[in-house]
């Protein structure tokens, strides 16, 4: 990961998100009020550790998706701005074990909290955040809510296990690498469209339709994210490349890459990814086997496709400004260059 | 269904599959004479019913991919005949209980069995046809092939039970549907590559790779059968299109059809496929509007999307003739014209 996300900048493609941020403006400062109250501890390392990740400039896509959905039926009431809180909580426990886990150093441009503090006040906090996301959830007195989202965080710790056995694997195969990142990443994504339904009051067409929504465009962000690790344009600065090469981390450009080549370049993926044995010019090595085997191209072909199914799944509700810039959201996706 | 298949027609897309056909020429005659021979019973009824689905002129393409996997590890013995005979009667248990549930009167252009005899006749047999599956599994004697095509047999069984309960539902999101082809139509092709790969003695990695390959050529078949279902090409003698149309089939191009087109146009799909209120001119209109939503286009997109991911699952296996036709056979599997 580690890559810094310029929000502030507003390229044409990246326009659309920033509507969506826009459009849930009010709503998204008062669950930062709340996810800085709730952070609030009688021990002091907590307070610093999960306010450096919670605070470092993340997307906030999850608690935005959650907010966004239930606005769009015009819902007024406060449980969705809390609710989006419990999400993001959930994504941020996640994030600290994660970069134990990956022992990353750099997380969206900064070091990581493990690296700063240590593994295990990471791996507490963590746990510390995933109880604070229960606790809000347990508030907010929907059984049909807690069962989604309680099921999500297993869902998601399933996903880490799975990608923790995945890890340096090239055979792993394209079916197995999206059932990873369905409980990763796309299982989240889901619940936040979901649960935003539910509180807005959809029919049970609609909650299906926003819960395929959140699956696919959850997808279609993480394969997007996969092939930006290998394709970040000098403009978009701080953005650095190739974290998950370093990482060694088998995702679906590299896997698509080793099943393309020829023996010698299976050698060389052997080499940097199975033995993790890198040396200058192999990040430039690896990207020249992507593009010859239109591997990150192909990457961002198979995130279109679920762009397309997410934006199909949205289109039975009702149309709204939302609805709109949530579609359009699902354009950003893939398209966007950071 | 009702499509009368032009086995013999060879357009320039449709070769690949007849090269693979002739790849496989000789064991497929044996596993012909297998099935032929399993048919005989001593009540004539079941001879009679059973023989008329089974020499219908199916593509068989279930019991060639068994083969053509099998023996692109040069295997030479005869477990993977056997195997496909096996495959082949699964695949005709269940397409004589999909024709009563239906209540088909016609496939491959031809009158149904439960037309020409009986529903109960049909379920019967196709009960016969499955047990017979069954004893031809027990005495290949490996309980890994066992396993696999006795899950597959329970799967598909489910995957017709959901599409029972999708009949007619237009709100059906496009996941669920996939979840449904996915047991009914791509279990089967996928444990037919798999059992392939286990009797030719592929390594783990290649077994893995088999079974996806044939998942999502099972998708991208179907997909592809649901957009010819509105699209036959008139120089195709003996096709029929709009099958699926006048069994009120939600399939994906009505499906997104329905998601993408105006309130107006709803209206139309909700008579036409809810109530199955049908009038002449009708299935004309359901094509028109399909038309101008890029349904078919896009359902065609989608199993492209599918069939891709066959390519690159097949990639990791070695290179072979046969390796080449099966990997042509999922190019032919999404532009076939019949």
């Amino acid at each position: 990961m580690g890559k810094l996300i310029q929000l502030k900048k507003q390229g044409s493609k990246n326009t659309a998100f920033t509507e969506l941020r826009n459009f849930v403006d009010s709503e998204l400062k008062k669950t930062s009020e709340i996810i800085n109250k709730r952070l609030v501890s009688e021990v002091p390392l907590i307070n610093e550790l999960a306010g450096h990740l919670v605070n470092s400039g993340g997307k906030r896509i999850r608690p935005i998706l959650t907010i966004a959905t239930a606005k769009m039926y015009n819902y007024s009431g406060d449980r969705h701005v809390n609710l989006a809180a419990c999400i993001e909580f959930l994504h941020s426990a996640t994030l600290l074990h994660d970069d134990v886990v990956d022992k990353s150093v750099l997380r969206r441009g900064e070091k990581t909290a493990n690296t700063i503090w240590s593994n295990k006040a990471s791996v507490l906090v963590g746990d510390f955040l995933l109880s604070k996301a229960f606790e809000i959830m347990v508030e907010d007195k929907s059984i049909e809510v807690l069962r989604i989202l309680s099921k999500a965080a297993s869902v998601i710790a399933e996903g880490e296990v799975m990608q923790t056995l995945a890890d340096r694997q090239l055979d792993t195969t394209e079916d197995r690498y999206l059932k990873i990142i369905l409980s990763k990443t796309a299982e989240l994504f889901s619940a936040a469209c979901l649960v935003g339904s539910i509180v807005g009051g959809g029919s049970t067409s609609e909650k299906n339709a926003m819960e395929d929504f959140g699956k696919n465009l959850g997808i279609a962000f993480q394969l997007t994210d996969d092939a930006l690790d290998y394709t970040a344009s000098s403009s978009a600065i701080g953005k650095t490349i190739g974290d998950d090469f370093r990482e060694c981390k088998a995702t679906l450009p590299v896997l698509l890459s080793y099943r393309r080549c020829d023996k010698q370049d299976r050698m060389f993926w052997n080499k940097t990814i199975v033995d993790g044995t890198q040396e200058n010019g192999d990040l430039e090595m690896a990207i020249k086997i992507m593009n010859k085997t239109n591997s990150i191209k192909d990457t961002f072909l198979r995130a279109k496709h679920f762009s397309d199914c997410a934006k199909d799944a949205l289109a039975i509700i009702p149309n709204s400004i939302g609805k709109e810039l949530l579609c359009n959201t699902a354009d950003f996706c893939v398209e966007r260059t950071v």
